[in-house]
């Protein structure tokens, strides 16, 4: 397809979400350049069209100092981790992230197949080259992740507005509504993370049922664009509390109202520094839409980052065609579980005065509200205690109970109940 | 350093780097936030800063069916493929690799701690971010590597003018300056992509000379970024032609033309999917120029991609850990060589008519010069003869000879002799 073709395609199928679409949005297509002229010529008896270095025939021919290094792979996951990857990632990296995705989705929900990404902050700045533009408008509840204010703020020009998370110790579930019925006309976008960063919450079912109708309503007055960021899909600590991705809940609620969705093996499989992410919208995987988004997501990909990591998408690869997968993660989930309920219950031993913890239930943070500068708690708690923690403005500090075992939990809480002594 | 003083730093020390400044490259700074505070826990008895799952005690904490692929490392390289990395990249690689670069450097030549980056495309789209506003030209030989365009051109705005880099059979190394002259007045971005793609093509020492001349004098007009795309450096087969970056010869010329650097491993070490490139700076490593410029570029990486890559990272410091890099590289090498020689040969004895060989001395590829439409020739090579070429427009096939045997390159050629004479 070329661009006319490629948004003509989205605008039939999808007149919302092409009304959201950027100036570049717009301007971007896959060019037919050398990775469509490659990928045409894959079975082709003498190709030469990549510049691989290979053994002349299609084979790798790595330096044995990088190959050897992964030699406890499996052969084809060797040669994903030397050769390009295909602009849109592994064919069966996606068959199976998808497959796993829709384990908890409803049998006849759309959704396409995952375009695998940098990790999952690709995944957003991707959605933000394509969907954001000055004018954009960019909801969500405070405090809220750092990087957002780049992502979106610093890169693409829009204004980003929190409205407050908390209500004593009530997530403010209808904020989202409220939030958007204050914003002048327009275009918005908004996004819902849960499990939270920094708070590590996340809805019961009321709570959802209750911000998929306000924005449902919202979406009757304004566009709305709807980013599930599902970083840390699946730690949840409750059994009341729904796992599922909140991506599920919205679709086909509303013409108006355009869900996408980022997720990735960051935490979803304890592999933080691989780097794959995965892109999602709201479509039939072979349908012409899903072609026509591709082919925008694959030129943002080449422009960025060239293609996307192969040895990171070879042992994630891995870890899905694995049958212990699923019992690994659930280990994990269990132990950061063990973790959050020492940390409730050594917090509710120690009696703070001042220093609540927010309502907390699922994620990889728990947060503290003061009273005072963060910053100075902060840079306190390092120089007297020698305990490293996040200070969130105006007046948060964030934990992250994640990466410290549980005697360690309890001895920070008590050094922060020391500080809050002294 | 805060924005203030990131822009002040680099306005004293480098003021017309500062003028190239974009308007995203002027906002650009590496915020307090998580990562910053992170870093700086980095020695707390008890840190709780980062949202890694890790065993509790800073030590990774991964899923087995992801760790047993990566159980061929040593377990420091382990560790470096499952943590984040630092947002600059891992420390040990950047020295390694800088003193690879330096290896040809004159002594007292500036030169930055490189900062890895996504594979090279990813270091020239934060050049692009920095440097490139709309109103930036951005000049180079043509044909050119199409994804320039994407990156400068899609993403960022800017004007991508191609000059005519063949005069029959002779690299038209006067065109830089000549196209800058045809200006009109503004700062222009000039790319020196040697060894070249498409072409194949490396400047002699006397052609370098003259280039470098030409942008110097431009540089009195008008300031000039000087862009070097090393991605194929090394990859030379004459032993006339000199294989060292052009970078080191642009250094300290003028205070008007501002060379930055882009590398990496993608085709150095073999190591396509990898995707880690390197960003340098023509100024000391410990400078305050070097800590403010990599203030900014590290704000990009963080809102394009989170972080590096670990596992690809974990590969490459494995690699340059090793004596043996060195005699693998260059056997490498010599095996293009034999390739490039085989592919010189064939076309001298197939005696074309009308299909004519550009110069090419280097890297990976080389072009065909046709008196019509290259793309119907390159879907009646793919249909016809069972050979995958690229098309470059107006009227050139490009070969990656890095990537087909000897024997298939005489068929190769071959056949499209078959082409012409049918």
């Amino acid at each position: 397809m070329d661009l006319d073709q490629v948004n003509a395609t989205i605008r039939a199928a999808a007149p919302s979400l092409f009304q959201h679409l950027s100036a570049l949005g717009r301007r971007a297509v896959f060019p037919r350049g050398i990775p469509f002229q490659a990928a045409e010529a894959a079975s082709a008896e003498i190709n030469g069209t990549i510049g691989q270095i290979t053994d002349g025939r299609g084979g790798t021919r790595p330096l044995p100092v990088v190959a050897e290094g992964l030699s406890s792979l499996d052969p084809d996951l060797q040669r994903h981790s030397l050769l390009y990857s295909p602009m849109a990632g592994l064919p069966e990296l996606r068959e199976l992230w998808r497959a796993r995705q829709r384990r908890e989705a409803p049998q006849d929900a759309p959704s396409s197949l995952p375009i695998v990404t940098v990790g999952l902050t690709h995944g957003l700045s991707i959605i933000a080259d394509l969907f954001i533009s000055p004018e954009t408008v960019v909801v969500l509840p405070a405090p809220f992740w750092g990087n957002y204010k780049q992502i979106f703020g610093l890169r693409r020009g829009a204004a980003v507005v929190g409205f407050p998370a908390y209500d004593g110790d009530r997530f403010r579930a209808e904020g989202y509504a409220e939030a958007l019925d204050e914003l002048p006309r327009g275009a918005a976008m908004v996004v819902l993370n849960f499990p939270s960063n920094p708070g590590g919450y996340s809805p019961s079912e009321a709570e959802r049922a209750q911000i998929v109708e306000g924005l449902v309503a919202a979406a009757q007055k304004r566009r709305v664009l709807v980013l599930v960021d599902d970083a840390y899909h699946g730690l949840v600590y409750d059994a009341e509390i729904p796992r599922r991705s909140i991506f599920w809940d919205l679709l086909g609620k509303s013409e108006q109202l355009v869900p996408v969705k980022v997720c990735g093996t960051t935490k979803e499989l304890v592999f933080f520094s691989g780097r794959v992410g995965f892109l999602t919208f709201a479509c039939a995987p072979d349908s012409a839409l899903a072609q026509a988004l591709e082919s925008k997501v694959k030129a943002l990909i080449r422009s960025t980052v060239g293609s996307p990591v192969g040895p990171s998408q070879a042992l994630a690869l891995r870890a899905l065609r694995h049958p212990e997968l699923d019992a690994q993660t659930e280990a994990v989930r269990a132990e950061l579980e063990a973790r959050f309920l020492c940390l409730q219950q050594a917090y509710r031993q120690l009696n703070f005065r001042t220093l609540r913890l927010l309502p907390c239930n699922s994620g990889c943070f728990a947060l503290f509200e003061l009273q005072d500068d963060p910053e100075i708690w902060r840079r306190r708690l390092l120089a007297e205690q020698s305990v490293g923690m996040i200070s969130v403005p105006p007046r948060y500090l964030r934990l992250a109970f994640s990466s410290v075992a549980e005697d360690n939990l309890v001895e920070l809480l008590t050094r922060l109940k020391r500080m809050e002594d002294g």
